[in-house]
């Protein structure tokens, strides 16, 4: 023992320069030095530590500072004290394993095509930023504090009459719960609409029918034609339908007049309630902005908008323009503890809103979709005249109709070309009546930063070029031109 | 017709002052008008309207201006274009229910004794708009993209110093997945660790047994004493114990050194998962904070934290450091497309972390709170000395220990003198063995503004000494000295 009295920091390994420090500092240093020392094993499970006051004298620190740190790693469990034996190194300490295994994903292609993402560069980061500052700076202290389970009232109050202005919506700011996206949104609504499965259009997102999949929700499949979803489908037993009326994700037109009215009398008829998944409603180039199906029938439909293809996915923020019926319920589910979506970006956002500076990023952004848009029909029509564009009049996505049986060839020519692609197929419920899928690509042109897109253009083309006909340079294509492709509108809707 | 045709703008009601107006903003202003007096019901469903030449010529616009308002109306919905019978006001817009009824809710109490909340005017705005503008500033476009669904790298990575620094925790990036809070950190491991009920403090938040019962999960109570939890009673079957090692909650102590020890035997033994709840493990006062158990063997125990008590709640962030085990099926069970925790906010903590902005603001908060707590201890020994204050070594609240009985009487006195504040019997599981619950009040000293802490207190000392005996003003109280109030630490552990 005196062998280790005499060299007591040696023995623990502690390597230690404390004679600078400040005294809280010194302790804290050696119990660092101490917790590492059993954590890398170095001091093993049963070693027996010199007496602290040994260990103070090697170290010339005072013996409280010693004693402190042994005390500490003793409460933590590190130590074990006993009286009679000293002290020791507790056997129950476990070396941590190494992280999960980290197998090298493979790079992803240098073409970012798929579909929903704005181009993450794009984010107005001053104007955000000047934005927060005002709104932080402007806020009650009770903003930080939990609050309305529905959300900021600042926030609800500006999306009432953003809304109402741009998308033709009429809700209060009572009526308005805030969520953190389109996906929370029909989560919480999944388990507030009453018993029986969801009408969705027959081309959606895998996603939406997977997570009301998940809440015990079955989805029945609703033909698309060119004048949007036919709901004179939708079965009178549904409990709700979700439709993208806007702009039909992915196929790209609007909901027929006609049919936004028929879908409401569906609702009247039938109690259900009316889904209105506005992702992308603020992005219409051709044509002002058509307004929301919400607008005509409040009581029968839930509008559900986001910032996600706006401004960004990560802000997560969204919101449902609820019938007044429903909004106990939905706050009941989403529960007073949990207001999800950050209060501080909230008050941004409805500064953001109510400065305008919201109104110039989207007019920035559509100038940018738009011309964006227009480079991949002029692209294509020069490159591949053989595949036609649709869906294009609005959004940040086009369908590019393929030969019949082609589209695992295209697809397959973009991943070598460096293009990440989705095929339309993989957008179809599986129940979907009727033929069986049409070929087609869901080109995303967001997403790419602007030094790259022309890259991105061209190494489409080429891949299309190369399997589905049409040739790289501008020459004809061979293909035959497609008949109609989507089933035309029928007489009745 | 031609008395239509004539004053075509005053049939419809519209009170338009376009003349000055550019040409889009005349056709969005005759939109809008038109739009709002379908609404408002000025126009009847059903109402023939004038050509649009008329319309045009009544409000000096051009003939476009009119027919592109009309046209959108009809692509919208509100109008409906019959050929041969001109256009009508559809007869399907239905007037929008009023909101739900607000029935006004009582006004809040005015003193905020309830625990779990700090301040919301302690928010450290300008630190926190300054870690904004130097994060945002300098991260990388992809932040703004959707990223890794464990979190921005940039705060677990701060967070992983952090808390091995602050907390002893030992952990990397690779194994902390950044969540909304504590109660999403639940959620999500109720739903990846293997099938049986979870062991739990038999004092703790019944938010937290229920979120585990809504899961699916039962939970088992294990016995609270001076010494924490009585680990010695985890049933082998559980599949999991959540604890408040740092500070039990809401009873106050520490875990003892052996049961720290005697939970990890249990979980190598049994394969369980220790959950540990590190509420609030940065705020202890008497000493240096308690390391995390986490720390002693990280592959058994999960270590979850937040800021919801050290910043705010509303900013929706908490994390949890994670067995390597795990890590890949919680992030399954978030899912890739639910970041939760906005991007833009997990930056800027990750800056204030690295700066030591958060450092600061912990110290002062803890400065504060400890000064809160002495306070509190001076006013009730002095006003109320029959009441026992337990589990003020840290935290932001305390424990009243009452006499037999009076609880009940103390939460009415409270209402009465205005202040919010909850009974410990609500925090006791409801299959906890032993004898009934001890009577006291939780009270949390961290929420009113500085201004009004006093007359909290008075109000508080008040209404105990009208409940519970002990005079206004400082005479003593004729209640016995308290016995021992939890049961005593066993002699096992």
């Amino acid at each position: 023992m005196s062998g280790v009295e005499d060299a007591a920091a040696g023995v623990l390994g502690v390597d230690l320069h404390l004679e600078q420090a400040a005294v809280g500092s010194r302790r804290a240093a050696l119990t660092e030095a101490l917790r590492e020392a059993v954590r890398s094993g170095r001091l093993a499970p049963g070693t027996r530590l010199p007496p602290y006051r040994s260990l103070a004298a090697d170290l010339g620190v005072a013996r409280n500072t010693a004693a402190d740190a042994y005390a500490e790693l003793v409460a933590e469990g590190w130590l074990t004290a006993r009286q009679g034996s000293g002290t020791l190194v507790a056997d129950r300490v476990a070396a941590p394993a190494p992280g999960p295994a980290r197998t090298a994903a493979p790079p992803p292609p240098p073409y970012d095509l798929v579909q929903g993402k704005p181009d993450p560069g794009a984010f107005p980061r001053g104007a955000w930023l000047a934005a927060a500052r005002r709104a932080l700076t402007a806020a009650p202290h009770e903003a930080f504090g939990i609050g309305d389970p529905r959300g900021r009232v600042e926030l609800r109050l500006a999306l009432s009459a953003y809304l109402a202005r741009v998308r033709g919506v009429r809700t209060d700011p009572d009526r308005i719960v805030v969520c953190s996206g389109a996906a929370h949104a029909l989560r919480l609504l999944a388990r507030v609409v009453g018993a029986g499965p969801w009408a969705v259009e027959a081309y959606g997102l895998p996603f939406h029918r997977g997570l009301l999949a998940e809440a015990g929700v079955g989805t029945l499949p609703v033909t698309v034609d060119g004048d949007g979803a036919r709901v004179a489908e939708i079965p009178s037993g549904a409990a709700a339908v979700l439709l993208t009326p806007a702009h039909q994700f992915p196929t790209g037109g609007p909901l027929h007049p006609e049919r936004r009215a028929g879908v409401l009398e569906w609702a009247r008829r039938s109690g259900g309630l009316v889904v209105e998944d506005d992702y992308d409603g603020e992005f219409r180039y051709d044509r002002r902005p058509v307004g929301a199906v919400q607008g005509l029938d409040p009581e029968r439909t839930v509008l559900v908008g986001s910032v996600s293809k706006s401004l960004s996915p990560v802000l997560r923020i969204g919101w449902m323009c609820l019938p007044a019926a429903l909004v106990d319920d939905v706050v009941a589910a989403k529960g007073e503890r949990e207001p999800y979506s950050s209060a501080t970006d909230q008050l941004t956002l409805a500064e953001l809103l109510a400065s305008g500076g919201y109104d110039r990023h989207v007019r920035r952004m559509r100038r940018r979709h738009r011309g964006r848009r227009d480079r991949l029909t002029a692209a294509l029509a020069e490159r591949v005249p053989g595949v036609r564009v649709t869906g294009i009049s609005a959004g940040l996505h086009a369908v590019l109709e393929l030969p019949p049986g082609t589209e695992p060839a295209a697809l397959a020519a973009a991943a070598r070309h460096g293009v990440a692609v989705e095929a339309l197929s993989s957008y179809r419920h599986p129940d979907a009546p009727g033929p069986a899928h049409r070929d087609g690509l869901v080109v995303g042109y967001a997403t790419p930063p602007e030094r790259l897109y022309g890259a991105a253009l061209s190494a489409l083309c080429a891949a299309l070029a190369e399997s589905v006909g049409g040739l790289p340079g501008g020459a004809t294509a061979e293909a035959a031109p497609p008949g109609p492709w989507f089933p035309p509108p029928s007489g009745s809707r």
